[in-house]
């Protein structure tokens, strides 16, 4: 052990490790994959030893969910701090950038990776569902307080859900080719739509 | 070689035998994901030898692409039997219903790993590309023919991007959780949506 490690109190360090874990995950799964992801692999690009890392999450599926749920917090502080630089004018269109842009990034292409194993892996599926459908409405509740909108009001229920489903569609199609044209050009016409069919408080 | 194999002519065997390895893929696709289909268990589930599997298709990559395209054929000849049912009463609901019905199913599945493996194999990127652009716009096309709309008029062109984004984004949901009473809602909201919003010539 150095004299620096030794002065840093273990508790801080093994959760600076458990956090070079979980980034190198996420850096994994957006370049290799969900199968070129292994445990093996994780552990050199974090430069924490086999023994560590087993300590800190037994499984590759242990790790995976830990990375991914990590991921979904750095994602909600992220779009907290960008959401206070929204403009009023043209809100609805702002708020849409904003949601479309979690979609379409490395985060989204991570969690992508975990869901579409967890299609067939009924361990993963266990872990991963739970997950999903918690971060699902965390992002449904944010969406409707960016809109400033009453949930209970009108069609704008719906509303939210379907364009929380057209960014997910978005995001699945951007994560083959980069589409940023057209999927603008269809958040414009959404916003549209939105302006006319929401019902605003 | 057995009695009655010696009456089927060569090319039909030959053709039966690719039918056989194009269907035991997108079984594999569908049940064990993409790193589950291996060439040795499709061959052993097409009850085709190694040697015939190679010269039909010479890789994996090969394989899965060729089936993914038997598979958005197929798909596309049910969507056409389906449309012909389609009633002239809520005739946006029903277009909606079978266009999401394409988007949750094992077909959607199956080409849903395939995208996903693409995306961190350049290799199989090169040959995905193509197919999902065409696909996409066949699919483009095919919506606006059932919707009976001109695609210049108002927003009609974004309306039915949107849709199939949407229809998208459901899917992927679908593929983890099954949440068709929220999908059945989302769908109804987005009938009227594009009752008011479509352009009807």
């Amino acid at each position: 052990m150095t004299e620096t490690a030794s002065r840093i109190p273990q508790g801080e360090r093994s959760r600076a490790m458990r956090l070079r874990l979980l980034e190198a995950t996420v850096d994994c799964l957006v370049e290799l994959g969900w199968s070129g992801t292994t445990t093996t692999v994780v552990s050199q690009r974090a430069g924490v030893s086999r023994g560590a890392q087993l300590h800190h999450f037994p499984s590759k599926q242990a790790l995976v969910v830990a990375a991914v749920e990590h991921l979904a917090e750095r994602r909600r502080d992220e779009l907290r701090r960008r959401a206070e630089g929204l403009p009023e004018q043209d809100r609805i269109r702002g708020v849409l950038e904003l949601l479309a842009g979690q979609f379409v990034s490395p985060v989204f292409f991570a969690a992508l990776e975990l869901w579409v194993a967890a299609r067939t892996d009924a361990e993963l599926r266990e872990l991963v569902g739970p997950l999903e459908r918690r971060i699902g409405r965390e992002t449904h509740a944010y969406a409707v307080e960016l809109l400033g909108i009453d949930e209970a009001r009108g069609d704008n229920r719906q509303l939210v859900q379907a364009t929380l489903d057209l960014v997910r569609g978005l995001g699945l199609a951007a994560s083959l080719t980069d589409d940023a044209k057209r999927r603008e050009a269809v958040l414009d016409s959404w916003a549209e739509v939105l302006g006319r069919e929401l019902v605003i408080s």
